[in-house]
């Protein structure tokens, strides 16, 4: 909307939160949760996202990237009316305003869009029907369901307590008007604050109307200031995403059980055991089988591929019809070609893995390039790091690696090339050779005596 | 029940489930859907089952084994009167049918017994009493409480949309009146489908009673339809299954984390800690203790054994008083003595382990034998692979393998014999002896000098 | 308080269990049953506490430490009243009485004390309203709303059946009256039984008023008679203790996923991701963050160190700042200082780390002292344990052990020394040197042919 301007209050100390981190960076879903709310306002394609920071609020600027963001320090907590008033210079003459709030995530953006389609003319505030409004500000309609006043609890009389519609505290308005009635606020209350609800009352005093806007779902109005809420928000929005993955057609083998911190792109018949933790992007493509206990970050899986229980991946590619863990690891860097097999204790990093080759057991593959059709035997080692650099190993297609082997890197295994196991490899191997850099002689002692157990 | 046939309509496309498996072959509690329908009906010891099947009905009855199955192709979607015309070629003269739906699996067996026993001489159906019937066809009883129709909810009147007796969908009938009221199925309606639920009107109009049976578990009429379906119904399932264990008396830690796919049999005083996975056939002898986030499946664990955390077991027997894990793996054909130990970073294949040794840490045995009594040090690798052929690797009684030795398949290590720390053992060892196959000079240079980082 | 006892009843058999264990001996959240309900009696200072054991008893007590426990065997089940008859000779002639229940771990310490402020003159009944209160003994009250009778059930007319208020077994009165009425008591019913509850009509009869005390949590009047009321109260149990450590401002991804058996102490902004399991004492202190799935117990994790998923901790202490895991396990004994990285499948038990020393990768560190700035390289293994003792490995500072070595104990590796990949160290190694113990020719033979695969 070219003549909107949204402005979010994110000045809130949070003390409840019990932290050194302030309030609005804490995450839902892995993403701090006034992100949520800034990716919300986005949506309505605002002229400027103007955010009111106070506490700590150097560190949420930081982590808070974006052009369209103008960040409004308001230095004192003196109230909502007065943090609007710090954007006030910010918000052209003409146009509308919506004013979000920082610490309410799952912001509703179809209800501010109707909102704002009867903002250019009235002040229309956000309402929710609560079951048990207890200590909610009401809201009070006359004959004409406008609104005619926001009544606090304790202020209310026992008729306005019945009243189960209560403010959200989010609003839009006129800029105009906005501007005006800001002009006028007072704070000749207890606490000495200035409350931007006040503004109804001026509004309908000058005889206009303001118009409530109820929305349905508790949670779009939900805000965060405690931990248990940061909680119970958390499971909300993970059961969201569970929905949306079962709606698509993800088989979910428990929608409590599955955790999603970013975006989770799942294909055709993905299916996802009990007890995964996602991180950032991830891809599983179709056919992709997820086992227990995974945890998965930055990663694509191409199709086909299945992940055994308690696989770890971060940062790295896993080709189609691939079988990875369990208990395997895959660190940044990590990219595995098709039909690759990776097992358990495995960890690979920085390294490429080709066409069909496997890595089954106990082994540490890094900074390495392995080729096609390569078997690498249980417990070898590529010894990448000399304790100050780190270098490559080359493994090329058909090797085979036997077990126990160490690969100190730099180094190169040629094309077809055997290591005998238990070797220790410092030099290129030569391409269809056998190798072996271990000891030649195995000599039994007859007649020695074991250790005898010795007594404390 | 000798004059009995059971009629299953599992021809659904299953659209909303957005896969390209077939609808009924989705599992819950790792056992497809049609499946459970089946073993429902075989506690009623039927003749036949007829399945009526419909698309991807080729991959359905693969791998729906049955020699008492009859398999009948409904090869279009003319509607659930048409399915089961498809299957009256099997149906006999006399006797009675049952017809059960391929995607409810928790049918209730003993409402259907009890409506057996009024089908020889009635169209029995089967109801249930819905707190919110909307979209449901609702069950219309006379006087006589039996029933005169079933009206669809669009064609209901007001009052027949506030009766909350809905139809199942499960029936049970003679032979010969359903025979004889298919006969005259017509489609005038609007989808042009032939309905089974119009026998009902039939049955009515022959002034013969229809009788109601309403079954009270909501879990036993409901039909998988969608993934979110099928993720309710495998939680309900599993929940069932972690009662009927705590009716036994097995200590779960957490009822709402364990999966079990297939059968778990325990003995007494068996504790599960949270979120293990157990699949296929599983037996926890008396005294067992399964730690958090174990994955177990088709295994026999024997008396007072203690899995630890991330134990990951597969077609494997472990003997009694043994300790496993934690993070050990147990893939196919491992037996564990008792009294037997496997670490950490452990895993075993296709091995067998004698009464009383241990192999603690980091270790990889394939395709072997180990005796009694036998230690095998951290590291100790089985060379049983030679990129060609697997070998087998014999460890007598008392052998002591030291730390990060390796055996080279096929080999035999002596009774009583002590492999050296860091052996590439690749000939029979004597019984009886120390053996050692590694470089005898450990050399220390003086005055050398690490390498430097490099400036990149 | 000075002139209190507490009387609890433990002697129940407990049959539903199914369980060899006594009932009262199974664990909410790490600690038996019957401990909760002393731990909450020791509250009160009582002068003693007499426990009346049953079946099982001996196992009871050895378990059940306390100087403060007085132990009196109930030999024959013979009802609530008989048992307390047993405890007679133990409870002064003066003060006042407080019966528990040794089934009801979540006892409700505050009611007791308001009950036990009216029992020096009365007979007091704790109570409780039932929503369902079907099965249980009904409260009769008269106008001055003291208790008149415990109707039981069966015996309950329709009006009486109304009440929902319900007899909780809890009570407390002064002993010259309890002596007084249990020598009074009867066993003239259907089970030829002695009901502690007759002595309230005793009470009645006499004219003493019988105060009723009402309390409003549930599950402080729970008692545990089954493997399921086990598991639901420990869940209840477990959501107690998410809830205090959301208050104290921990960060839980997921309340529901959280397990502590003992005690754990959190500092600020401490982070647990779901699934973790705690036992006996952890400490986590400011800053740490537990990644999923990981077990801990009796540990101290120092101020911002990170545990990576799958970590598994024992009796372990680690420093400020490091990174542990994913898929690390830290045995009993192993104190890692500051700074210090212990990465996947790598295996420490009653080892020492120096400030900054990395140990990453696949390996076993056993009984050894490992000094600052040590990097110990993937796969390495201290050969601790000759078959029959085990012996120290000391790794001096700044030492480079190289991948894949075996240090075999016992064997110093001097300051700042470097191994080579691959040794096997067997001796001393000066410091400052670099020291090799391997094979020094790498053979390559031309021509060699790989096995072929053997047609079976």
């Amino acid at each position: 909307m070219t003549d909107l301007n949204i402005v979010i209050l994110a000045a809130g100390k949070g003390t409840r939160m019990r932290s050194d981190l302030p309030k609005v960076l804490h995450a839902i879903g892995g993403t701090p949760i006034l992100h949520h709310v800034i990716n919300a306002a986005r949506k309505l394609n605002p002229q400027k996202i103007i955010v009111v920071y106070g506490f700590g609020g150097e560190q949420v600027q930081q982590q808070t990237p974006g052009e369209d963001l103008v960040w409004v320090l308001q230095a004192e907590q003196l109230g909502t009316g007065h943090a609007v008033q710090q954007a006030l210079p910010h918000l052209p003459a003409q146009g509308k305003t919506l004013i979000l709030l920082g610490d309410v995530p799952l912001v509703d953006v179809e209800a501010c869009r109707d909102m704002l389609s009867q903002a250019d003319a009235h002040l229309v505030v956000q309402t929710f029907i609560k079951d048990d409004p207890t200590g909610y500000g009401r809201i009070v309609r006359n004959a004409q369901n406008q609104v005619v006043a926001i009544v606090e609890h304790k202020d209310a009389s026992e008729a306005q307590r019945a009243l189960q519609e209560v403010n959200t505290g989010i609003m839009a308005m006129p800029n105009a008007a906005l501007k005006h009635w800001l002009a006028q606020l007072q704070n000749n209350n207890a606490q000495q604050e200035y409350y931007l609800t006040d503004i109804i009352a001026m509004s309908v005093n000058e005889g206009r109307a303001v118009l409530p806007h109820v929305v349905a779902d508790a949670w779009s109005v939900t805000g965060i200031n405690s931990k248990l809420d940061l909680q119970q928000m958390e499971r909300e929005y993970q059961h969201r995403q569970a929905l949306n993955l079962m709606t698509q057609g993800v088989t979910l083998m428990d929608a409590q059980r599955i955790d999603i911190r970013g975006h989770l792109n799942c294909g055709r018949d993905v299916r996802i055991d009990v007890n995964c933790v996602f991180e950032g992007e991830v891809t599983l493509e179709d056919g992709v089988d997820v086992g227990p206990n995974c945890v998965i970050k930055n990663a694509v899986i191409a199709r086909n591929t299945t992940l055994a229980a308690f696989t770890h991946i971060e940062e790295a590619r896993v080709g189609q019809d691939s079988k990875v863990g369990p208990f395997a690891r895959l660190r940044p860097g990590t990219h595995l070609a098709a039909e690759t097999h990776v097992g358990n204790f495995v960890e690979l990093k920085n390294a490429s893995v080709g066409l069909g080759s496997k890595v089954n057991h106990l082994s540490y593959v890094g900074d390495a390039t392995v080729g096609a059709n390569v078997n690498i035997g249980a417990g070898t080692i590529t010894c990448n790091y000399d304790g100050a650099n780190k270098h490559q190993t080359v493994i090329e297609d058909d090797v085979f690696v036997g077990s126990d082997s160490q690969l100190v890197a730099p180094v190169t295994i040629g094309k077809g090339a055997t290591i005998a196991a238990g070797s220790t490899i410092t030099k290129d191997v030569p391409a269809e050779t056998l190798t072996l850099c271990r000891a030649r002689e195995q000599r039994s002692i007859q007649g020695w005596k074991r250790p005898q157990k010795v007594k404390k």
